[in-house]
């Protein structure tokens, strides 16, 4: 299973191609266009996402409500395209028009972003073509790649949920989700403006994010995802490149703007002892062997263990502000305070959505490449067959 | 470039093989021997690593001390071989002979380690089978592995070292390091037994791993590794999996025991501001772009900035421990106290070391990718050009 | 460099994202439409071939004409797919219509297509979904990925043409390419209805097409593609799985119906000797090494040589026929003769144009890994050291 | 599943891990040494295979006889390597020696092998550190890793033979073989000089080698090999890189020395109609589908179709002959006549016995991607069930 995505900020669509989903899956757009409000919600995004509401066609790979078994294409038109056709558009410019009134072009540097760097390695010093594709705006075809996946892990009884922990340093208590499930996660962060579960750090967190804007200053904060049912030996302990929590880490940093990643307990294992950290093994006959805790979040050895997985990203502020920061004109080398693309003053809320997609894709990723999966049918059997080695082992 | 390992932590050898180094490169065992050396020392490890003494055969891709261009065979000789002939043999055992007996039958997993759930997935029910493979033993190698891409990186003006930041809670002090070398560095951390360029925090390090030492219990902590030299461009924005820093954190988190990375100020942005975050732009004629801190560690967009990568993982504490912790017997499913199979109470400077060889040889991976790479020359060359393009950009 | 390509044949598009070209290469529509016309033509094609002109949308990529180095979408509409929206749209049948009627349902597989084997893996009973992928259509897409390799290859000078060199048992005279340059050939065979060099033989070629079509039968032939420029050094000896030719004949085989290739004199080698073979090496100061022939196709030890590539594939006779084969209906089980879904009876030389453009993708990709090539003007200074290094080794 | 290998011809050992394959395979290296045996055999063949006897060592990845699922490593020393130390060894050469004399330096470039452009690629004016690498003895270890790949595939009722149809012009009647087992044709061919099926073809086959043995030149010829057993759908329709014949014919063609690859009816088909080459569907209760005739060789839309696969490959002759070639010595740049480095005088033999393992290899990785394949015994059933499947489809 891989995909491939391609689109610039305000050209005139995204587009992504997934290979490798089983046949015979159910798939609606409504199920990914749920999914897409989802990442476009959240407290402290700016207007741009106000008025946008983004929208999937799939353009191959299902037919009449159900997967074919080839490459899904999945594209989300840009509705502003008819105000951006001069500035973005593929074709070369009329001889007679001066390019860089047409081309809005950009010749300084916002620091924390791509431009600068993408600007020296691809020759480009109108830096408008580095930052129409670093943009976080290439992560809502990720997050619909994502959705189908979660569709897929859906069927295989495997659930997953993302929440906000944690914005400009207000920590949301993690007694609030203990012993909570998935779909109970979930039911209360689709009606919090934080995406958050504690209801008290969410109101503190609101205002974090106003004070910020108001300061014209940005925030950023940690997100957790969790996946549920995940079958054990998911990954494995024979070849550092098979290990499921490398490839998961991978994936988390590789969002926009995510600088750290851990998984279980994390960092905290840095000042706790091998005894409060690893987590004891029981078993009954019921449910064969399970564990006291799940410190570890969900992997040992590079392999899923059959409890939950819990991983945690961190994001960093936006680096785009009103107030600005130093950088220089790439062409007249003279210092200036750093231009304004778009206008949020956090994006933590919307990058946990991100996150739970991408999670969910190197999940169902390593599951159909684990299991027989050219058909939806075979891949169940075989999940189920697997929990049951599990149980009897 | 790419490597594959191969070895059991008690069987007669372990060997990888390494495709892609590029030809005329002087390459010597002491090289790579030296590194083997660092991997075994620190403050904390049990006997067994006092006894060995880990040495490297070149058996391929090397000739009169320089590169082919040709795989690189590696191979390091378990000097206690004679004593584990009959228990890890591969060849089949005769058929009058009690197999449990020889075998050293494991049945009892120990949390925190692959045993249960690799024993499950490969259908072992002598757990020896698992733990053999998913030992740090095999850690060795990538040792090995990465002194190769670290006599490469040399040439090329890229220095690396790596340094213990916490371990059990003792935090060394940030501003030891501050404005330090990665030569002055490596220094200091050479002659100290937590591999920690904070002196006084080492000292209380080494109290800290004695302490848990005699509770019979474990203690984990933070390295960092540190990348000089790196010229701008490595990695890409254009698509996901293309980030420098995505792959760093893979091979990072597939260290044993890691579970958690970081880039820069790491999880610390999520209570930062953006304007205290994001590292201004300057530029003056003799150097060209610089840039006033280094807070996101070396990496904006997923490429290399040219400022020095700064990357941390965090390392569990050691499951294994004389303080035994709840398992449960696979065969007869009674409830047991979990075995001790070695006695390291912390292996946080050794882990070091490692991290250092994997981050060197996703670093050399990259810029052997990035240019053209089949000579030694060639490479030297274009690095030096990036360097200049960058300058003059 | 990589691509994914998505579209069934009567989809509403077919799309395809390419990753990894480089940034500053110049590039329009008109360049890929021109390649996409070639590929409908040739003597043979039935009456869907001619309503049809497929043209190509730039979705990413590329900006006023140039490429900007991230992901480039390309997408083919299907003009008839109003026609198709009930067949094969994505969204769910409403539940008062009868499916079997609305999907066109097909349970009569074809001998020599996917259909049977298709249906069996993905768990389609309505042969429909497979065949809707399976079919060449998909070859459009392919051909505009290949068509911008070419524009990439052409700024490089490497240059490539396919021609036509046997059809239904009738073989062009290889005297009439023999000296003839890339250039000399593509402006013969332009104006070639079966894109062959040798004029007379396209006669009897034509006349061969032309019976096979009134007996309802269909006729394959062999495809030549020739590659002018390549450096030396493309490829390597070092580890098998990264020898040129491995790639070439991998991506010439992936060609719908195609069932071998071989490299310069390929299976005639069977029975000519060492002495008659191998290209004897000869030196002047102008030009450095060169060869007296080119048996070997430019290809020794996986590597280009520096001479021309020379690979030919064969194509099998188009499976479907008006003149049926024996099958059996997978529902009823009852034997029947085969049905006809379209009507060409020849595709030789459509299927040269494919092969032309597969190849130069492979060769862009091979040039792009091996050197530096964020831009243009990079890849470009290097070709030209690394010609100038083979010259004066 | 993959592997690497490493090793020069008179290095000290060759090296090769495999990664991948399933745990509990009895496997011995009886089995292995069997097949090295088959590859030094064969007439033609120069007096070096007669003295060395290939035996291999299983280094990891097995214990008590079977596969732990980890990496495989194996080796296979040089037991020549006392009278090649000086010239080949990986340690730097004393000062007070002179290089050129102990190096064995080879500056004349052999038409035909990688010598010339492998010097140029890799900057080597000691032609030698090309050679080593580029010569046929690394196919021991890809026999070898072929062979573990053979063991795995047996267990699954899958089995595989190759034989000799061409040898310098010399040409297997093809009725010899039909209707013959895989097991039916080992046995002839295990018996023959030529491992030729047809006995009569053989005789002349042996004329032919010796006569231009006499002649100090080589002939090539054409090999085939058969897999019987293996389930329809491995490989897919759906990507063009998934095609299981676009693999196999990289397999084949990265043999050394092989110039051509066909399946089936091969290149035959140019010059046949589709009503003779299409393979019939027949289906009746006991068997399920049938096909009339195998004229595709086992695969249809890129798709093992359940019918035995069937694929030639041509090898070119030996380019190392003692008729020389004309070349120019690259100190010099004197034209020379090309040295003699071996004295094979025809490999086809051989050649087909690295055939053999190569697709063995590619089938079993195939098969190990496709189904669950941690354990032989899951692998086993799912296998079953695949077969299952397609008869009551």
């Amino acid at each position: 299973m891989r995909y491939l995505t391609a689109g610039e900020s305000h050209g005139p669509q995204l587009t992504t191609i997934i290979e490798g989903i089983p046949a015979q899956l159910e798939l609606t757009t409504e199920q990914i266009n749920k999914e897409l409000k989802r990442r476009q919600g959240g407290h402290g995004r700016g207007r741009r996402m106000q008025i946008e509401t983004d929208t999937v066609e799939i353009a191959s790979g299902v037919r009449h409500g159900k997967t074919l078994g080839s490459p899904i294409a999945l594209i989300v038109k840009n509705d502003d395209w008819k105000h951006w056709t001069k500035i973005m558009g593929a074709d070369p410019l009329p001889k007679d028009i001066n390019p860089d009134e047409i081309k809005r072009k950009i010749t300084r540097p916002r620091p924390g972003h791509a431009d600068l760097v993408g600007g020296i390695k691809y020759g480009h010093r109108d830096l408008r073509n580095v930052l129409e594709r670093s943009s976080a705006r290439e992560t809502t075809v990720r997050v619909a790649v994502g959705a189908v996946a979660k569709v897929l892990l859906n069927e295989l009884g495997i659930h997953i949920v993302s929440h906000v922990t944690e914005i400009g340093g207000v920590i949301a208590n993690p007694e609030t989700t203990m012993n909570k499930t998935v779909h109970e996660i979930r039911q209360i962060i689709e009606n919090d403006p934080c995406y958050c579960v504690d209801q008290d750090a969410s109101i503190k967190m609101v205002e974090a994010i106003d004070a910020a804007k108001k300061a014209g200053d940005s925030i950023g904060g940690v997100v957790e995802v969790i996946v549920e049912g995940v079958p054990a030996g998911i990954g494995s302990y024979v070849h550092y490149d098979r290990k499921l929590d490398g490839k998961l880490a991978a994936a988390m940093m590789s969002i926009n703007a995510f600088k750290g990643v851990e998984f279980g307990l994390g960092f905290e294992m840095a000042h706790l002892k091998g005894s409060e950290v690893h987590d004891e093994i029981l078993w009954n006959p019921e449910e064969g062997y399970t564990r006291r805790t799940n410190h570890l979040g969900g992997l040992e050895g590079g392999m899923s263990t059959g409890m939950p997985i819990v991983v945690r990203g961190v994001m960093k502020p936006i680096p785009t502000l009103y107030k600005p920061l130093q950088s220089v004109d790439i062409d007249t080398k003279e210092p200036f305070k750093a231009s304004v693309e778009r206008s949020d003053s956090c994006a933590v809320p919307a990058a946990s959505v991100v996150a739970e997609h991408v999670v969910a894709f190197e999940i169902a990723k390593a599951i159909v490449e684990h299991f027989h999966s050219d058909q939806l049918g075979q891949l169940k059997d075989q999940i189920n067959e697997m929990r049951k080695i599990m149980k009897e082992f």
